[in-house]
C-alpha cells in the first residue's frame, strides 16, 4: 500500500536479521490494520467513499501503527485491540494531513494531487472532521476510556501545535525552546501516544507507561527534525515537493534557527526576505541552502536529531531484550536515515 | 451573551407565565454553561484565546444547551453534568459553524465578521478541530462512555450531512427524501442528541430515551426548514446575511423543491440559472422570490415545518406535565415563529 519510492520501516531491514523477524511477526497485524483502514473509511455517502479510495491508494509509511504494534509485541500483548488503535492513530494522522494541506494550500501530498486540490477546501475540511470523529468512535467502541482520553489529548496537542505553527509563521526570532514546544505538540505527542497505547492495554505500571511515551515522543521529535532537515538537503524528486518549501511558507525550523544568529547582516536579510515574501526573488534557494550549510547548521541539526534518537533508545533499556525491542531501536535509525 | 437582535428562547416568553417560571429555573444553569464555555475555551496559546474571545462575544441563541437543560429539569435531574454536556453540544455546534464558514466562504456570521474572514481559512480549520476535540475531551472527563458515543455519532451525522450538502450542491432534481436525509443529519441529529443526554443521565428506559431523541430530532427538522424558509422570506437586516444566499450558494431547499415541478419552463430555467451560475444575472432575486411564493411553496413549506413542530410536541405527551414540559412545547412554537 505504500506509494512509489516511499519505503516502510520493514522494507529497509536486512533480510534474515532478528529485526526482520520482528517485522515478520507483526506483518499479519499490519495487514489487519490496513483492512481496518479500508473498512473504517467505508461510507454509503458517495463522496466520502471517493475520497477514501484516493487517500487509501496513496498509502503511507504507516509508521505510527508500526510502532504501536512493535511495542504491543514487545510487551507480549495477545489481544486484537492493538489493530484497532493502530488504525485509529493512522486515521488521526491522516485527518491532520488533510487539514494541513488546507493550511499549506499544498497541491501535492505523497507525490499525488492532494485532496483539497482535487476536491476543494470545503470537502477537505469535512473529510478531515469525519476522520477525526470516526477515529474517536473506533476508540469508544473498544470501550477503554483512559486510552481514548490519552489519544484525544494527543490529538488536541497536535491541533495546538499546528495553531502555534501559524502563530509563529514568518518569525525569524523563533527560539529553540519555542521550536521544540511546537514540534512536541505537532508531531511527537501522537508518536508518544502510539507507543503508550499497548502499555495501557496490558496494564503496565505508570512509570513504564511513561518510558514508552518518552520513547515515542523522542522518536517523534527526531522524526520531525529530520523532516525539517530534508527541506534543506533533499530534492523535489525525492520529497515529492519543492525544496525549501517550508521556508517559503514562513516555517522557521531548526537549521534556520541555528544559522540565523551566525549569519552576517546581508545573509540574514536574505533568509528573512524568503520568510517575509514567500519568494526567492531576493535570494535564490541555492544561496539560502549554501548559507545554512556554511554555518554548520545542517550538521548540527542532524546531531540534535541523533541525540533524540539515542535518547529514545535509552527509554527501552529496562524492557527485556527481544526482536521487537531491537526493531524499536532500529526505528530510531530508520527515522534518522530516511531520505523522504 | 446574545448578539444584538438575536432573541434567546427565554426572552420571548411572556413574563409571569408557567413557561417563564421554567426558564427562571434553568437560568442559573444556563449561566453555568456560559461559564463553562468561557473556561473551556481558554488556552495558553494566544491565537486560540483571541479567537475564543471573538466567538464567545458573538454569543448565540444557546438553543441546544437550553433544550438539554429543560429536558433535565423536566426529568428532575439534580446533578451538574447537564451543564457540562450543555457546553459540550454548544461547542460542537460552534465548531460546525466555524467549519461551515469555510465551506460557504462566508464573510459574516451572526452579524459579525466570520472567523475565516478575520483570521483566514487555515486557522479556522484548526480552531474548529480544537473545539470538536475539546468537546469530546469534556465528555470523556465526565466518564459516561455511552453518552459520549451518542454525541460522537451525532457529530459524525452532522459532518456527513455537510458532506451530502456539498455532494448535492446545485442539484435541481433533489428529492424531498434526500432533503430530509440531509437536514436530519446536518441539524436534527445534534438536537436529538441534546434532548436525549439528560434521559441517559437519569437512566430512563430505552423507549422514553427514544421519545426524547425524537422530540429533539423533529424540533431540529422544523428549525432547519424555518432556516431555509427565512432565506426566501426575510431580509438582510434581519438575517445578517443577504436574502437567497442559500440558493445562490447552490443549496436546494424545501421551498425550491416544492416550487420547481410546478413552475413553467421559463421559470424553472431562471431558478436553475441561479443554482448554476451563483448569480442573479438571468433572474433578479425578487423574481425568484415571486415565483416560489406564487406556487404556494412558502406556505406549504411553513405547513410542513408546523407538522414537525406539532410532532415534536406529541413526543412529550407521556411525560408528566410541568413548567419545563410546557417550555419544551413552547420551544416548538419559538422555532416556527423565529424571524432570524
Amino acid at each position: 500500500m505504500s506509494s512509489p519510492g516511499s519505503s516502510t520501516l520493514a522494507e529497509t531491514v536486512a533480510a534474515g536479521s532478528p529485526i526482520a523477524q520482528a517485522f515478520e511477526l507483526i506483518a499479519p497485524k499490519l495487514e489487519l490494520v490496513e483492512q481496518e483502514l479500508q473498512d473504517g473509511f467505508r461510507s454509503p455517502i458517495r463522496t466520502i467513499q471517493e475520497v477514501a479510495d484516493h487517500v487509501l491508494e496513496g498509502g503511507g509509511k504507516r509508521l505510527r501503527p508500526t510502532l504501536l504494534l512493535l511495542v504491543a509485541k514487545m510487551l507480549g500483548y495477545e489481544g486484537r485491540q492493538d489493530v484497532v488503535f493502530g488504525a485509529l492513530v493512522e486515521f488521526i494522522h491522516t485527518a491532520s494531513l488533510i487539514h494541513d494541506d488546507i493550511i499549506d494550500d499544498s497541491a501535492v501530498r505523497r507525490g499525488r494531487p492532494s485532496i483539497n486540490y482535487k476536491w476543494g477546501n470545503h470537502l477537505s475540511v469535512l473529510i478531515g472532521d469525519y476522520l477525526y470523529l470516526h477515529a474517536i468512535r473506533m476508540g469508544l467502541e473498544v470501550g477503554d476510556l483512559s486510552i481514548v482520553q490519552m489519544l484525544c489529548a494527543a490529538t488536541i496537542d497536535l491541533t495546538e501545535g499546528e495553531i502555534l505553527g501559524l502563530q509563529n509563521n514568518g518569525r525569524s526570532d523563533l527560539t529553540t525552546d519555542e521550536y521544540f514546544d511546537l514540534v512536541g505538540r505537532k508531531t511527537a505527542a501522537l508518536f508518544g501516544a502510539s507507543a503508550r497505547v499497548p502499555a495501557m492495554l496490558v496494564g503496565l505500571e505508570a512509570s513504564r507507561q511513561q518510558k514508552l511515551w518518552d520513547y515515542g515522543y523522542k522518536l517523534g521529535i527526531a522524526f520531525q527534525i529530520v523532516d525539517d532537515l530534508l527541506d534543506f538537503t533533499s530534492n523535489e524528486a525525492m520529497l515529492g515537493k519543492p525544496v525549501l518549501a517550508d521556508l517559503k511558507d514562513g516555517k522557521v525550523t531548526l537549521p534556520v534557527i541555528l544559522a540565523l544568529p551566525r549569519a552576517n547582516d546581508a545573509e540574514r536579510r536574505k533568509i528573512e526576505s524568503v520568510l517575509r515574501t514567500g519568494t526567492f526573488d531576493e535570494a535564490p534557494a541555492e544561496e539560502i541552502q549554501r548559507i545554512v550549510a556554511h554555518y554548520d547548521a545542517i550538521e548540527e541539526t542532524r546531531a540534535i536529531a541523533r541525540r533524540f534518537a539515542d535518547g529514545c533508545k535509552e527509554c527501552l533499556a529496562e524492557f527485556t531484550p527481544s526482536p521487537a525491542r531491537e526493531a524499536l531501536e532500529f526505528a530510531a535509525d530508520f527515522v534518522l536515515e530516511r531520505e523522504k
